[in-house]
């Protein structure tokens, strides 16, 4: 590394990307740098009060937009590209989430389709106090409200992905793209595959908190502005999007049925702690199968994603992943505060 | 209630059960009554050792036995059987782990049926401490120990089936039988709808700790002494198996794919919310879309097992589940110790 | 064989089944009998015209009886029940289809579970004309009516599970059950593996014709005369439900997701070919592949079905499965008419 | 209309496409323009005999090219283009097929992830005799060979997707692509929704013949020279892939689990069918749940395929289907012969 630079991002008007892949680059950014992004909300910011049906004022395919691409120096295919998150700071007071037609792990969509009309769309204010660190669901139908623990994430975040493809930035696979996972928090280290030259990382869609699987189509909505550290680890393949934070490593499956996201996930998991620690196989198969996590990210999107977990503490040789990226990354974000 | 007896129960040879439905009971129990129950492990005490490979010393289909069926009395199709696992104690200082031939979320099934050869049948066993309440995985193939935490639990609980169905013991479902979910340890309360006089509830299977998912088919599989409290709620029925804990409701979905025991542990949490708390459903569908938990139990048998949870401080009128039952037998359990 | 003899049965009141297991048998049957038996429709005969709403006029769990078991002589645990269906006959010259609430392809149901309100109940009745081999559509919400084929075929016929279970008569499994699939229609020969002292074989919920999948849940459900033809193939065992034409030879898989019925199916017929023509399981495979089809039967019950299957003329030994079974009740059942 | 013009295309070295959309188009055509157009095979050629295992001759992402895009005149975003299969004419006298590392419907995959070794990778070489109209099987690791009937069919056909994707050739979706079913042969007609400006025509991984769901992953795979007529419908919006032949509508659905791709299919089917002929849509459910076919176009792809087909004799107006252009383009293909 030498040196650090901090590019701060803010996307201007028409700049927002709607895809992985077939984009332009809008910033250049080196192994090291901080960068500094604004991201806008899953709706364009255009769902603001109750009135606001997103099947009205949002127009597809312009839904999840994400800034970037940023185009990394030196990441080729074949390495992996480490990206830290360092802060994920709401950028307005409040959040939204909707109900939406044919949308939703409760409703029929548009693959498991049926005759029946569409649930109701509807729309819910969240009011987000970044003091007491509370997200405020109010009821619409009911008189109720209660204070939730504000807990940031990033639901959209990847690179290009391979083969020549351009995907929307709905979908989440090996390349990332919308994974909706409460572990994309601050503090994690996401490794994706390098897919081409410059990698092209872009991130969107940040929630203020979410449930797991995101049952009703959509997290707390916001804005954020968001600090990540990237890093390209050379020649290293990263098959499918791993985390990893001060506690565990994580691998990340995105398929349907939700059994498939499941099994990506372990398999990947499996092979990983084999390789990285030396056990064998049915070893870390065995290992993982008694002391692992499984969180569920979405069960909403084209694909469905589902993490498997275990904690480093229970591996022979933990915290070596990728060259100490995870680590090394996490030290100099501690710097920038 | 009028009066607490204490049912001591330890089947004698033969007596074990391998399915639910269609067994007459071994003892009957009152709503109040204190249950301890000596349960046999997964694989009926004969795998013991390396070498005691599962597909070679048990035999189809008596596998996963359960101790009962309990004749509940005045329980009745359309009441509820609460049932407090008051505590879970391991049997013997060992519990054993095993791959199985076509068996477990990363191999090939009978059902995922592929022309591959099985995967490699392998044998683990764990050595359990009850004092510093650990369980400690060894290695096969390779040099490396590590303790976990102990966590019992009883991976198959419930009542026969209605539609005149007897279903083996390995199946989850909406009566209960192989739920494999780490939330069944002590502390919590199960609710069960009745399906036919006596309810005739059964268990066993017993686990020192499982991950989620239970990734390989089984979990450290234990013999147990557990000790449980039943109270029969009347006239209230209960559509799928539900959790209450000090803290949180759950329901519990089974089906496959793994998408629908998703659907159905939400559609019953949300539904359950609305008539418990008077929340509008599709409230209740945005509050557990962002506060719910999503722990999946297993991914390996008839049916997968996905469970739906959401604190109870988050509700409007929280704590008033099914009468009170799980406050009730929750200090009643407490006086037992 | 030493002598074919006639059973008639025709149920009595109260004497129709509702599972597969625990139930005593009707009538006793031998190797080489022919069986008449009177089939009820899958709503017991309590929908006749467009007011009887299913969810209404019908009682959980009574839907779908089937006429039986018989005990079938000899028939023991690793043997095959082969049995002939010689002639279904419609008993009424009316037929019935309907919609219900949460049950069919194009509906959430009880387990893709969804906040929607069901899909409207209706019912259709068809006039049935055997002098014409037709089954006339007549729509209800628009003026139009068609001639269909008639194309009688047994929805449900299976033998007692192993295991101890008892299965709802709902469901197909590898015991049969609840197949719902147009190739079990008169000439075909079933082979159904032998789980229990006397196999317990029962039949039921003919239909006047379906559509591949049965969408709405239903077929065109009919009460019949069903005249059969059952052989006991000693010491060969039969894991999933296998169908033999004069053309073709076809193995049934039961499972979900529906590419899991898929794949059992094909896992079988590729593994009965190879065992029965002595072709490289991988030339079976590739020769499937390329020559196979594979017809659905329903994407509604809680097994979905799907069929596997091939001419017999592509293979190198053609017609020798199970001992010749087929061809044998074959021409008795041509010396019947 | 305004003439007619036969345009042959022929891709030249390194002019084959590897994904639907992000590529600029080879040639210009009108509507009622017929195009000829030579394909290469989905290995590129490069697979032609036993030793050729595909994952070694061949290089990720460089497997199942398309020749085109074509850029279709007057077709724009909202329009349907329908493209008339005149004839598909094998190129050589020889075809290919293979098993492939973790792809097909009977091994695991990249997806359906487990821990066993891949099954083997072995090549079948296929006689084709255009006299004949056969396909000739021969078994490599048993002594067997026998003539399958010849029956052309194009895997591989579609249009840019929309929101800016660009797919995989590999994969099927809304905008067609990998559909891989046996019904795309000569005679048909399909539908695609039109995307972007110009459509963006493309197709190619012909197969000689190929059974139901593809099982081991490919078809007898060939090039061939096909000849296409091609008509904008303006105005006219198509949701899925849809098929119409002499005899029948289908409607294509792709998707994972299988059962949603049997859900897109049957419920765009009953739609159209509801819309095209007046029909009540419970009333077209019914039909279509009657009178329906269900063929399995493959279990191997990223999305699953199958088909809801209904012969328009059973409909009340017959034929009218996109102002007709079946039948006019039928009438026009008949005389290029």
């Amino acid at each position: 590394m030498t040196g650090v630079d901090r590019i701060v991002y803010r996307p201007g008007p028409g700049e927002l990307a709607h895809t992985f892949g077939a984009r332009l680059p809008v910033a250049h950014v080196r192994s090291g740098d901080v960068l500094e992004v604004f991201t806008q909300d899953c709706f364009g910011g255009l769902v603001r009060g109750p009135a606001d049906l997103p099947s009205e004022v949002c127009r597809m395919p312009y839904l999840n937009p994400v800034s970037g691409p940023f185009f990394v120096e030196d990441a080729e295919p074949g390495d992996t590209l480490a990206v830290h998150i360092a802060a994920i700071t709401p950028a307005r007071d409040w959040g939204v989430s909707t109900t939406f037609p044919h949308f939703g792990a409760l409703t029929s969509t548009s693959r498991t389709a049926t005759l029946q009309p569409p649930l109701e769309e509807r729309v819910w204010v969240y009011g987000i106090d970044q003091q007491t660190r509370t997200v405020r669901f109010q009821a619409t139908g009911s008189d109720h409200s209660v204070d939730l623990p504000l807990d940031p994430m990033i639901g959209t975040i990847g690179v290009a992905p391979g083969g020549f493809e351009a995907r929307s930035t709905i979908v989440p696979d090996s390349h990332g793209g919308n994974l909706d996972t409460p572990q994309l928090r601050a503090g994690a280290t996401l490794y994706l595959g390098v897919n081409v030259h410059g990698a092209m990382l872009a991130l969107g869609d940040g929630h203020a908190r979410q449930g797991e699987g995101e049952a009703c189509g959509t997290g707390v909505e916001i804005a954020t502005t968001t600090t990540l550290i990237v890093e390209v680890v050379k020649g290293v393949p990263t098959p499918w999007p791993r985390l990893e934070t001060d506690m565990s490593i994580m691998s990340v499956g995105c398929a349907r049925p939700l059994e498939d996201a499941y099994r990506v996930a372990h398999h990947d998991l499996v092979g990983w702690t084999s390789a990285l620690t030396g056990l064998h196989v049915l070893d870390a198969y065995q290992l993982v199968s008694q002391a692992g996590r499984a969180p569920i990210g979405n069960v909403c999107d084209p694909n469905y994603t589902v993490l498997a977990a275990v904690d480093k503490a229970l591996l022979p040789v933990p915290g070596a992943a990728y060259q100490g990226a995870h680590g090394r990354m996490r030290r100099l974000a501690a710097g920038l505060r």
